[in-house]
């Protein structure tokens, strides 16, 4: 079950297509789930896959349809006939509907949009004024609400009537008649309670929502905590306007940390690997490479300025990549460690203080055994005790800076609301070869007195 | 609700304690959830957290220590009356206690495992042997199954009436008389579907169940693409044996990306941030920093040997920073993605031929872009053809072979069964630096023929 070679298939599919086998396909991909035939597929023409699509009918042609990613849904659109694309776009949950809506060209959004639903059309209005990023821009309005007024079996057949058109009915909301959210109750709670007990009795009281300009991230972080499976999300006044669930927080954790991990690798913008064209990737990381080659000159330019003592003592020369490479790796490992904190909560710009005392111990510690290694080494095979001296006064030096740096960078970046991850670990390495070389060689110029 | 500062409160329930209050101890955390609890009260000592959590009661209190990291209850439960000790135990949920057993020390654990329930022991015994990291050691047994010849009505009463000891019921799984897995049926389907039916009739054949020994990664991925809130765990005969929730998912998949993050920083094992020990934070990073420290005595090594070439021709040593960052910073963008790529599921070992033709056209791309930024400088501050050629040639080459390096590495790791994320940044970029020097300087010999 866990092995799935989707590209493999491709071809079969399309000999099947190109026989025009509509029963074989369906025989062939019915089985599968909406998931695995979205793998199977994306590999094909948008031409190829919009048939594919509308053969395997509803619903797992549109649930197959929603698991294709947001740019290949609208090639796919583009070449399907308008009727397909209106029902295609109906099917959808009302979350990933208003991102496809979204992300279309206007003209095309233009073209489907009059034809769908005027209920759905409201939706995805109200739906689409959400910023990218907050728990609106996620929710979904397909949630099951009851009444506080309702007794255990009212509710419970009203649940019964709407759970067909739900995501989930598993946390049921309830609302006073202003349609406030006064409290919240587990379908499994429902189901235990006494069927004439009035739902305000054995709900949960003071459950507070989730606000619809929250940050998704927060938003994940407090359903994780909580081991929510689904979350209200409020307006102003305290009214439901719509529930985020479990998956699409599996899904964005997933997603957040892969763009930190880009960001952070210099990488640049995530881009899906294998269907993107190599010059692509070579252009996002291409933009990082050049600006580390300009700091890079930096470096070149403080070895420039000590051309003098470098040559008259060649001994120093052997030492600089190490110096450099560890002011670099004690900065990465700081922070990457920081940056980690920062992304699953639990480090806060607020402690910063706690951050820097305890970096700073662990840059001079980890500096002083460093500096041991090396000067030992500067002490026995460059038979130079000025040497051994310049060499570990510099790397206790290089080290607690880097370590500092690298740990107090993301939070200042996080505090001035920029992405501490854009700190990237290329990027502290670059800055801290210049910052390595000018300690060195300056400590090299006073106690060698050269 | 979003704004949440633990360590702040801990000082006021201290006082709470020494004044003896535990009314108002109950009053000030009676209204938190269990993780927040957890939250507040870890900063305390041992003996305080004890005594909260017996102040707190039932189901407040073992709830919130279930929320502790696995050290802190332990040394909790250390300093606890034995009769709490084994009252929280039996309360935790199955696979959380499992872990808590596995983790004391064998003395403690024979001290209070005799007094917990046979049927928890014969429980504990049960899921013990299952390998950490696999569907068996985060499976809980909390699950709800019914028999597939039931009719909707009497599967409904049955789970009305286990619904009170199991950790989900909305995912219900259907059994045979030999207890082997034949269906599943979610609460909500199960909920619409006509009473008198058979739950054979009306379930969802053909399911399959994770195998108890599958990776918890896996496992993690599965839930996700299928959108699963829960999932069957059978054994070799497809027995059920338990089941796996998305609350234990989504943090087995931060666990693990936590992980791969501090592995890939070169940061050592993840150790809790704020509350660890600074020695014992440098002691991870040491360990990494001097390996690294060793492996950039070779490049020292190399510098040595064409000491001659160097100090006849300094302009070479003024690229010398510039072409180790480029290999260093073009080998980590491709390790980034690659490693990413691995850990989402998005490349497998299998496409190996493909990550290697696409990095390849990276790489001679980004090499090729660098190399005119870099050699332009050579000809211009250096005014030397000689240098531009030779800081071209070698930048091209360094970060092609770089980034091939970067991108194959984790693949090979990942193929012998390592985790591919201990190809970490700063060991590709100390390596690299060794690699690109002995490049940089054998070109800058054959083109300058010194």
């Amino acid at each position: 079950m866990m092995t799935r070679d989707p590209a493999g298939f491709a071809p079969d599919i399309k000999e099947l297509l190109d026989a025009g086998g509509a029963d074989e396909i369906r025989r062939f991909l019915g089985d599968f789930q909406p998931h695995d035939i979205a793998r199977h597929i994306e590999f094909l023409d948008p031409e190829d896959i919009a048939r594919v699509i509308v053969i395997l009918g509803d619903p797992l042609g549109p649930d197959a349809f929603q698991k294709l990613d947001t740019e290949t849904q609208i090639e796919v659109l583009r070449v399907m006939p308008r009727k397909d694309c209106v029902h295609i776009i109906e099917e959808m949950d009302p979350d990933e509907r208003t991102d496809l809506i979204k992300a279309m060209p206007g003209e095309e959004a233009d073209r489907v949009l009059p034809l769908i639903a005027q209920a759905q059309r409201n939706e995805i209005a109200r739906l689409i004024k959400y910023e990218e990023g907050t728990a609106g821009s996620i929710m979904t309005t397909e949630y099951a609400a009851v009444g506080a007024e309702m007794t255990v079996r009212e509710a419970l057949d009203e649940l019964r009537r709407i759970a067909p058109d739900r995501e989930t009915i598993y946390n049921v909301f309830v609302l006073d008649s202003d349609r406030r959210l006064v409290g919240a109750i587990s379908l499994k709670d429902l189901f235990v309670a006494p069927l004439h007990a009035k739902v305000r009795d054995v709900m949960k009281a003071d459950i507070e929502g989730l606000h619809v300009g929250a940050d998704v991230e927060e938003v994940a972080h407090y359903m994780r905590d909580y081991d929510l499976v689904s979350s209200a999300v409020v307006d102003d006044d305290n009214r439901l306007v719509g529930i985020v669930t479990i998956d699409d927080v599996v899904d964005i954790l997933e997603q957040e940390t892969t763009e930190d991990i880009y960001h952070y690798g210099a990488a640049g913008e995530y881009l899906r690997y294998l269907p993107t064209n190599p010059f692509r990737l070579a252009g996002q990381r291409m933009i990082w490479l050049v600006v580390l080659v300009a700091v890079g000159f930096l470096s070149g330019m403080v070895l420039h300025r000590y051309e003098a003592l470098i040559t008259s003592m060649f001994a120093l020369a052997i030492f600089i990549p190490v110096i450099n490479a560890s002011g670099g790796n004690a900065g990465t490992q700081a922070s990457t460690v920081v940056i980690r904190g920062l992304a699953t909560g639990e480090i806060t710009v607020s402690d910063w203080l706690k951050v820097f005392g305890k970096e700073l111990l662990v840059g001079l510690t980890v500096g002083v055994v460093v500096a041991v290694v090396a000067g030992l080494r500067g002490y026995f095979v460059e038979n130079s005790l000025g040497i051994a001296l310049t060499v570990g006064c510099a790397m206790v030096g290089v080290v607690t800076i880097a370590t500092m740096l690298g740990a107090l960078l993301p939070l200042v970046f996080k505090k001035i609301n920029l992405d501490p991850a854009v700190v990237s670990g290329p990027l502290i390495a670059s800055v801290l070869d210049v910052v390595a070389l000018l300690i060195y060689l300056e400590i090299a110029r006073f106690i060698l007195k050269v």
